[in-house]
């Protein structure tokens, strides 16, 4: 059995990979900590980033439905004038309504989330991390900021003082979630942001100590890539808390939970770096945009685990 | 002032011809009968069409917002496998949402309608019945349908043996309602189905008493011509209830509350009979189709009260 740990755009690319390969008894326990309210509706991006993904229907900006259209959020913005920074596509308005009615109805997100990949008729399992809402806040000069709305409306210009996961020590991991990392035999810990889409997984009580505990082979996968993230704000962030903006800087984040790391071609020069940390190093092509990628990504990355 | 009676789709086109005319001393009396909850989100299909036709941002099949799309739809019965007979598009959800979640702010169906007279500028007030829940259910050899279902997902094919008002008894009127009555010197019914549009503003407690009791002169428009409902069941209504489909069948129904009633040239027939009702009659054009003819209508109704 293998576990994903992952957030959003850059993570579902990797759990790709493992559904295009059939690799069926996978779980991906799915960060939560962006979940949002928006007019009424709760919002889950990256396990709906997931979902769509697996489905096949992801948009090809990495988030939404593919084809979606904006006359839900022309009308609610022109006519009713409220602010529609957080894009809401009409397709995609079908999910966050069948995931709130079901909310309403005492459907837990698990649930919800169990039933779409089955709608969505998905090959890995995708769990959400928690059940308790987490949200992630990020602190900035200019006053605290949901994630979403430093991240979207803000577009990622403020320096960032520091990050809040309100609600984390009152959350339990959702159910599946620990057992999963209790009978894999490998935990990839996805190319994902580590302050907002890692740091809330592994920060839900006992989780990280289940992942420390467990027998399997921890092994992330750089997010950071020639010394930028490939997507969002990891970089920006680490720039900000003074972390080196390398995959030497995000191994040392992990503190002591991976056994293995794999880098990209670009970043060889950490290897040794991040080697000293014993950690154990795969180099190869990280990039995950086609689908061979993906594949060939797993695919090393499945022998390097046999091999350490 | 003018108080204007109306359910939907034909009610709107008379109150269109008071607001083409900027008669803006109106206040326009909406059923709220066909309200629904749908997917969660409570839709008021009277209101919407008002205001959709007042704003000319109505759909030209009467109903919706014009040039919708049905995108959230598709995805909903696609993937969801939700029953999406009760039709929403992708434009007009943002009315549901907007809506929807005011009322759960605690909002009165009054004061949103106010809101959204405002947002789409309109030149009369629309006010509903009441801000109390109404369901108009239809009883029929199958068992009992909410109208909607009955309209839209059986297509008006059931024989109707009684219409059910739910919650009527503990309905009041909603603010405003009875001091249009009052201070209004005409009163108009527009051409609306008797039974699931006007008969549930008149049986809101007070309501009847109300414009029983009113100085206003009590006007009807026919809303059968020809034989025939303009649109909508009320024909097939008229028939399972052994009334007579004409003018005269609609005036009885009013039960003598009408000082005038205007009627089709097509119905010049029925003229005796309701006069002798002892209601004036106007007979002129009555089909509302172009802008033309809904101001023709208003100028010769307003002179029809003058001289009554």
């Amino acid at each position: 059995m293998i576990t994903v740990l992952a957030g959003g755009v850059g993570g579902s690319k990797f759990i790709h990979g493992l559904s295009l390969l059939d690799i069926t008894n996978s779980v991906a326990i799915i960060n939560t900590g962006d979940d949002i309210e928006k007019f009424g509706l709760y919002v889950s991006p990256d396990i709906d980033i997931n979902i769509y993904r697996l489905a096949n229907v992801i948009h090809e900006q990495g988030w939404g439905f593919e084809g979606d259209t904006y006359q839900f959020q022309e009308i609610l913005s022109t006519i009713y004038q409220e602010d529609c920074w957080f894009n809401l596509g009409d397709k995609d308005i079908a999910t966050h309504i069948y995931r709130s009615n079901l909310l309403k109805e005492g459907y837990s997100l698990s649930e919800i989330t169990q039933k779409m990949c089955e709608k969505f008729n998905t090959n890995i399992a995708i769990l959400p991390m928690s059940n308790n809402p987490v949200s992630t806040y990020v602190d900035t000069p200019d006053g605290e900021y949901h994630f979403q709305e430093y991240l979207i409306k803000r577009r990622m210009s403020d320096k960032v003082h520091s990050i809040k996961l309100a609600g984390i020590e009152e959350a339990l991991p959702a159910p599946g979630v620990l057992e999963a990392i209790n009978e894999s035999s490998i935990i990839f810990i996805a190319p994902s942001n580590f302050y907002v889409s890692i740091n809330p997984i592994l920060s839900i009580p006992g989780v990280r100590e289940a992942i420390k505990n467990s027998n399997a082979k921890v092994i992330g996968i750089s997010p950071i890539i020639g010394g930028n993230a490939v997507k969002g704000p990891l970089a920006k962030m680490m720039k900000d808390f003074n972390v080196e903006i390398s995959p030497y800087g995000v191994a040392q984040l992990y503190d002591g939970l991976l056994d293995g790391f794999i880098i990209d071609h670009q970043d060889h020069d950490c290897k040794a770096d991040i080697q000293n940390l014993d950690i154990s190093v795969l180099t190869t092509n990280t990039i995950l945009d086609t689908e061979e990628q993906k594949e060939t990504l797993i695919r090393e990355a499945l022998l390097f685990v046999e091999n350490l």
